[in-house]
């Protein structure tokens, strides 16, 4: 590509509203312009990025026998009323009337169609496992549409849908995904990890999220650097802790601590670690009659260490709490322990709660915690002694670094993450809603196990970025980089032998098979440069006058702090060398 | 490609609503699946086709030096309210709130954005000129949408916009974009023409349309077999007939013809060619007052001659009737020529009209009308004799086979098209609706001139498939066909030796960069070759157990009536000097 006949619209500045570094640099390179709220075009030099991150998911889905078709965008809207998302969705769900005032939806992911093409052409166990995948344009109505391609409206997702015999195949499958995912995002050439991630209300239990490694990141990785081991922060599981608990040493002291209401303040006033306090989280759950109307309510009472915080998807898989809890209203709080919040405790209840504790909690001795009268705290808390053995033990909390390592191998580290992919077993959820089944050996009919595996196409780019970037713009992975080599020639209308190493050198590198752009603008050294490093292309050839006529030119790669001389003559395989993509 | 690994769905019959060949052969190909009306799922093996033809266009528009991007599916209202289309467009514009209640389309094609776009990033003369072009999903609201991907509502198009400086530039973007359409279409391998199109609505006066010759089209075509001219219907000239008048020859005869009260009865009944009848067309032009009420009307009579139709796009170009015409009401035509439709002629009216005569009704003598008298016509009508000469002469017929060509050489002949392509110079309809402009050299802003190119994709296939089938199914050109090539073996369980001989045919074809399917599916042959002919894949090889034992494989063309024999050794060679693509 000849620079003079692509579209550079470079910018010295960025929107306002960009807040986060991949929207601004995206923009100021010229990769998106923004249309509307959360979306955006796809300009010339941000889409060959897209291309070429397509290119590699749509290679390696095909490697792993996967199969692409395409669904609409618009699609019906009885495909979801039969699944029940089209009224379970909030306004994220975008519907939309046709001329005849049938409803439509404009598809976010498309479980429901897919779910209707399997049932009508796999008939048979024979045609099965089959894996339908597509590369599409999607749509979600955030509420709070941001951060450029980061979470726009308008998106391109790939999106995998896998359909199996039994629960075995089914998972054989979806290991064929995960193998995939990290030959794809190895090839991106990003750092990256694959975590363990709860799979949430859409069922099934093996999930897994693709986290591009990134300071910015909205996701917090919880990681073993001694070990494979990664989860996200919902999923990783905090072990109960090794060894007896200790004696008590203390006697049950109640303590004024006038207007200390948190375990910080509380730790503070009496001079004790943080980490001998715990604080007392107050939940309740209702039972509901045939009408929906609440017909009873029960109250909860969670202990944690004073220094972790709630992880309330693990509160939500303790049995009685596993359908759904809300946080105590102050009247229940007042009726069940006499006494505001910030002094509340498991001690002198007015009326019984479920109690909840912590595997940390539980092996404490010696411990604080409020004495359900204001102002008040004990200290010297044991259990057995002050308060019976608890029955209820479970991992409710959030890991913190240091924690050990589920697997043994090691303690916890935690860094911030971008989620660009995930991978997902679904059962039977959406083929039991739709009643989807093939007939199975015996001549039965049978339900599909199924799994999806989404790639956010769009997003991908701006994670790539967030993660390789410095003060002058992007710096691209070679794989998914616009252009991967340019070539800069200073005064091309000056020096007919700048101009004539120039074009040689150009077709020299097309002719490789190089995704090379010739930057024949006319532009200033310092502006040409600014507008390359500004793009991230990651390998720059400057040509000149005096180096050309000495036989010279200068390499320099993005991530360099200097230019190299190389000798005109062995530029195009000194480049080449140093391509990774 | 392995075909246990592909997703192969032919069906036996067609869906009862397919009424076109493309749209039964598609769906039983299992190359599309009906979602909802207008509607379609792109299945695996449609969807190649798609790929391979959005591939060619791709590379071509490149070549041409367009450059892409993607516009969003989903666009603020904003810009088309700006453009004047929000209100416009009928209800084919699918219109869509969001979340927030604001107004948005589903972009049918993105003039609006595009000039946006171009009125952003495009400032210099410098920078033009430029063509944009995007490859995407668009969606128009069709009131009847039927024939399958033919006339869906979701569809792909390649739609390009250029923009220029000037007009002599901007002809010269369209001269570009015409001829890179001619190398997509070559490349197609189809049969098609670039016809000479009326500008319509949109603007502009110079438009091609680039049709797929196919008995079933929708449009006809008009062409000159000796030469190089062709047009659409609407468009096409109907020359003004060479030579003088012919003298009077008969008296005007007031004649009765009860009953008779269309050219084709008359000329019957009085046995005389229905050339010689002359037909009354009553239109009538409104004038409106500011309120938009019809403030006086004026009421027009068209003589054509009885054999001819009337065109309603050159009709819309004569003075007087260029800004809208009605056909008249009865009551008009009552008060204005005295008489009941069926015996209306341009002697003896009741109050006068506005005349507009055919060129050919212009030099006709001793012609058959209508009396303004039920059940009587008028014979031996003349010009100058026995009505003034005709001072409103217009080309206002459709052509119909045998007439002379415009460029004189030689007689038309009709056949009929798809139109699967359109130029279009647009000049500066959406630059001054949106005040698009650039700083010309002299340093004042321009409007920039325009043009639009678009390219059915989705289309195409259909288009392919009704110019290229027989009663056994689909026969693709080598360029778009899903695989280039299928390797039949029979028996491939049985046989090792079929097996063996598949296997490393398979992989010699691959190899060679071949686009092939081995058809390991362990159908009967007579079943497989039946798919393989509806699916329509151009080159099969059969492998045989005796065949393959003597060291023989057989080659058939989709079209060949029988199989080639080939030595096995030699026909990767034999079908790959056959491949065209």
């Amino acid at each position: 590509m000849k620079a003079s006949q692509f579209l550079i619209t470079t910018l010295k500045e960025a929107p306002a509203d960009a807040e986060v570094v991949s929207h601004r640099l995206m923009t100021r390179a010229g990769m998106i312009r923004k249309l509307g709220a959360g979306i955006y075009n796809y300009m010339p030099m941000g889409l060959r990025v897209i291309r070429k991150v397509e290119r590699i998911v749509r290679e390696e889905m095909n490697r792993a026998g996967a199969v692409e078709l395409t669904m609409p965008v618009v699609q019906p809207a009885e495909f979801w009323q039969e699944s029940g998302r089209f009224e379970k969705m909030g306004p994220e769900l975008m519907r939309v009337k046709d001329r005849h005032d049938r409803d439509f939806v404009v598809q976010p992911t498309s479980e429901e169609v897919v779910t209707d093409i399997a049932r009508q052409e796999l008939r048979s166990y024979k045609q099965l496992p089959k894996n339908l995948y597509q590369i599409q344009t999607k749509f979600r109505d955030e509420r709070r549409p941001r951060f450029g391609l980061m979470r726009g409206r308008e998106f391109i997702m790939k999106d995998a849908y896998s359909f199996d015999r039994d629960e075995a195949s089914a998972k054989r499958s979806y290991e064929v995904m995960a193998q995939a995912y990290r030959r794809i995002f190895d090839r991106f050439g990003l750092k990256y990890r694959a975590v363990a991630a709860d799979s949430g209300a859409i069922g099934g239990d093996l999930s897994e999220e693709f986290q591009v490694i990134a300071a910015t990141g909205e996701d917090a990785i919880v990681y073993c650097p001694g070990s494979d081991y990664a989860a996200n922060l919902e999923k990783a599981e905090a072990l109960a802790p090794q060894g007896p608990r200790p004696a008590p040493a203390n006697p049950l002291t109640r303590t004024p601590t006038p207007g200390k209401s948190t375990c910080a303040d509380v730790a503070q006033f009496l001079g004790v670690p943080l980490a001998t306090t715990v604080k007392s989280i107050v939940l309740a759950t209702d039972t509901l009659d045939d009408a929906g109307a609440v017909k009873a309510s029960k109250v909860w009472l969670l202990l944690l260490r004073g220094d972790h915080d709630m992880n309330e998807v693990k509160v939500g898989k303790v049995p009685g709490l596993d359908q759904g809890w809300r946080f105590a209203t102050p009247p229940e709080i007042e009726s069940h322990f006499g006494c505001r919040p910030g002094y509340l405790g498991p001690i002198g209840l007015k009326r019984p709660v479920e109690l909840v504790v912590d595997r940390e909690v539980a092996v404490m001795a010696d411990w604080v915690c409020g004495g359900n009268e204001a102002d008040v705290h004990l200290t010297g808390v044991n259990w057995g002694r002050d308060l019976p053995e608890p029955t209820r033990v479970a991992d409710i909390r959030n890991i913190v670094e240091g924690d050990a390592s589920p697997d043994g191998q090691g303690v916890l580290a935690i860094e911030r993450g971008i989620e660009i992919g995930h991978v997902f077993y679904l059962g039977t959820k959406y083929s039991r809603s739709m009643a989807a089944t093939f007939l199975d050996e015996d001549g039965k009919p049978k339900h599909f196990e199924m799994g999806c595996y989404g790639i956010g196409i769009t997003r991908l780019p701006a994670a790539a970025i967030e993660q390789n970037h410095d003060e002058r713009g992007i710096i691209w992975p070679d794989a998914i980089a616009p252009f991967t080599v340019v070539v800069c020639p200073i005064g091309m209308d000056r020096s007919p032998e700048v101009k004539a190493a120039a074009d040689n050198l150009y077709s020299q590198l097309l002719e490789q098979g190089v995704d090379v752009i010739l930057d024949d603008r006319g532009e200033r050294p310092g502006a040409m440069f600014a507008d390359w490093e500004l793009i991230g292309v990651p390998h720059r050839i400057t040509l000149g006058d005096r180096g050309v006529k000495a036989g010279q030119a200068e390499y320099q790669h993005r991530r360099d702090s200097a230019a190299t001389a190389v000798p005109l003559a062995e530029v195009a395989a000194h480049v080449k060398a140093r391509l990774t993509a």
